[in-house]
């Protein structure tokens, strides 16, 4: 064929038609559709400045700082206003929790009481620690916004954790004082021969159990975006001015694009969602489930940014705190496991510590561990939602549960289809799980408090 | 700092923090965001999906087979319906025209008329063809639908440019026998010397002129997917079952998907886009405008595939015509022009060959040589849509003379910002550029033949 096209180059007629395939034609081999990417991504960009235009075409401006600052405070709402100012009771409980969890360990550390005696008040401290806004918002609940409620119900989840933390570091170091001690009794010049120089070494800069009962040092770690206790934190020598303003501005300029886009595009489609949701009418249901995924899945995405990295790189810089990995690659994972290890790294290594290590010690399976991290983490995240709004439904909790054999179909989809495929089961679990929740509980939010749609 | 970590490694409190920096933080180095990609095509599925069920839901089911029939038969179209066939008239007229054309040729390769009197029959019988579809259209206007007409016009442009071809390389041939005719006259010897041997072998399978004088030849090649005449295309020897089968299962079905989705999502979105740019309400329309962007572009992309893939491939395998090159990886395209050369071969081709390159030969430049394209473009382009609409503005060829500072614009941009934004530039004036020819000639349409809106 070639030879013959070479004969037919020279005629007088200037052939230019050779033997070829089309591009689409598998026997091409052509597989470069680089442009397409581009494509996919101006057609997002012209869908979402479409429904933008939309949204203030049918609703005209919505945004209205006057109603954050009464969804932020509780100003405003309800007759009971005022009534012995239960957010206050709240943030000064936390300190009355974290002073006696300090003192206990205090007396614990100069055996002041018995390990089980010291435990046990740990215990009974904690528990009542979570229960309190349980307690106080169920007596005034009208004194707080939904919005004032959740920052309270997460501020004593925080601290909840890292008490937890600070007490179970604690005991370890009790434990092997007290194990180091038995050891330097019974083989002390061994210890002293393989050990010895670097021990001096090491130990030269470092703070040592108990020298790090001090309250400053207890507050300190209360500030510091980890959940993790531990006795000498890795620590930046200076605050990069530049870089402490850049994270300020991003949390202030983030938080009010978040709110405006809450106020002009979220609510609006949460509260058209209602009477077909209502009604059941699937149609309707999914158009409105698949409308309100957009602006949904974009606050998500800001107030993962603004969280965490603003905030805690933020939070970082002033307390001189070198460890920044606060999230890892998530947007990458292929399946649902490698999602929840990578986007709230903070959660998930207090959970790799203090739940899921010590239950592996015990002589459980991974599996079992891994279950009741799940488990734990779904009475976290059914807290955080009920108790704010009132409503006790177990749907947060399922939700979180559900994810056991959601993380099973993924790696299956990853085995059978390829990453790729998995890391879209992760991406389209998060796009549409969170908007059906919003739903879900703004419609029994509605049914609970109004009775009528 | 590693020094100290790796002190604090040995410690009894279990730590793991580490120095280290969050991922977006530039300098952490991290650059992996190949899963938002995903997200990106995740995104537009679910945005697409939901334009659809907003579609069913507000217009229910609109799709009727019917319609497309009356559509493309003009059938039910107006009163003058059945008055002489003007339809038949025009097929009949073509073989007319392609007639007078090879009895022309025929006469000039035996000199029976003089090479300036053969040409100038053959320039009256091209024009006389390509105005005989205006003529016929405005007297018996009411007989063609606009589809009907489209396709006239579209058939009549096309066997326009074979023909012009067809008299173009017959005249190269000419010219090449008279000139190598003079040259073996003036030394025989020589060329026999060199070329002699190479010519014989060359020439024992090749038609040669005046030997391609045929009408089954012209025939043929009017039948071939290609604009440009050679002598001796290059052929396939087989026709390829399966493939031929799945070329023609995808024309009939594309066609189907292509019309469910015009009658479905863009008529209707056309209809609505009327009163706002009649009024010149800027946001209902730029609205309207990138809500018809959607389906206008999904409808252009597999319009594209199947002209340029499924139904030339199709004609190809019938004609067992070996170059398959009908479309270059235009989506790819990184400025104006380069969209241009590759994503209508056929026509690209034909451009360069009949157009482009007897202007330069002619001794113009290259830039005067592509703006005559342009130019030529342009008129085509206006003919196309002007004759079926009867409507006679300049916005075809003007938007297609507007390619000229656009491409100028293009190459700025891919100069200054880098290929990936001379590549969205492209995909945004296809986005946009469509859409808002249509709703122009829409609105005029409506305008001259109902007078109000």
């Amino acid at each position: 064929m070639k030879k013959d096209d070479r004969k037919r180059q020279s005629q007088p007629d200037k052939p230019f038609h050779q033997s070829q395939e089309s591009l689409f034609t598998w026997s091409s081999g052509f597989s470069n559709f680089s442009g397409l990417v581009n494509l996919g991504f101006l057609l997002l960009s012209i869908g979402g400045f479409r429904l933008l235009l939309e949204n203030f075409i049918k609703y005209g401006i919505r945004i209205d700082p006057i109603q954050w600052y009464i969804a932020l405070t509780g100003h405003n709402y309800g007759e009971g206003q005022g009534e012995g100012f239960p957010s206050l009771t709240l943030i000064l409980y936390t300190l009355v929790a974290i002073f006696i969890c300090f003192m206990v360990e205090k007396g614990l550390s100069v055996k002041r009481h018995a390990e089980k005696i010291g435990m046990l008040i740990h215990a009974i401290n904690l528990v009542v620690f979570i229960l309190v806004p349980v307690v106080i918002m169920n007596i005034h609940g009208h004194n707080f916004s939904i919005i004032s409620a959740s920052i309270m119900c997460f501020g004593y989840s925080n601290t909840f954790m890292k008490l937890w933390s600070y007490i179970h570091v604690n005991m370890w170091c009790r434990h092997d004082t007290l194990k180091s001690g038995m050891k330097t009794q019974n083989s002390s010049d061994n210890i002293n021969e393989v050990n010895g120089n670097k021990k001096d070494h090491h130990t030269e800069f470092l703070v040592k159990y108990p020298q790090n009962l001090h309250l400053k040092d207890l507050f300190y770690f209360l500030c510091a975006p980890t959940l993790c206790y531990e006795l000498n934190f890795p620590r930046k020598h200076e605050i990069r001015k530049q870089f402490l303003l850049k994270r300020t501005l991003e949390v202030i300029i983030g938080v009010n694009v978040v709110l405006a886009l809450v106020q002009q595009w979220m609510i609006p489609s949460v509260q058209n969602s209602l009477i077909p949701f209502s009604n059941m009418d699937l149609p309707h249901t999914t158009e409105r489930l698949l409308k309100l995924a957009v602006p949904n899945h974009l606050v998500w995405l800001c107030f993962f940014y603004l969280t965490f990295h603003s905030f805690l790189n933020l939070l970082g810089e002033i307390t001189q705190f070198a460890d920044r990995n606060f999230y890892s690659d998530w947007w990458n994972a292929d399946c649902i496991n490698t999602f929840w290890r990578c986007w709230n790294i903070p959660v998930h290594r207090w959970c790799v510590r203090h739940v899921y290590v010590p239950i592996i010690t015990m002589g459980f399976s991974q599996s079992t561990a891994s279950n009741v991290v799940f488990f734990v983490s779904a009475i976290f995240h059914e807290y955080l939602v009920s108790i704010p709004l009132r409503i006790f439904k177990i749907w947060a909790f399922m939700g979180m549960m559900a994810q056991i054999p959601l993380a099973r179909l993924s790696n299956h989809v990853k085995e059978r289809f390829g990453p790729r495929w998995g890391n879209i089961i992760v991406w389209s679990s998060l796009i549409i799980g969170q908007p059906l929740a919003i739903m879900m509980y703004y419609h029994d939010y509605i049914v609970t408090y109004y009775r009528e749609i």
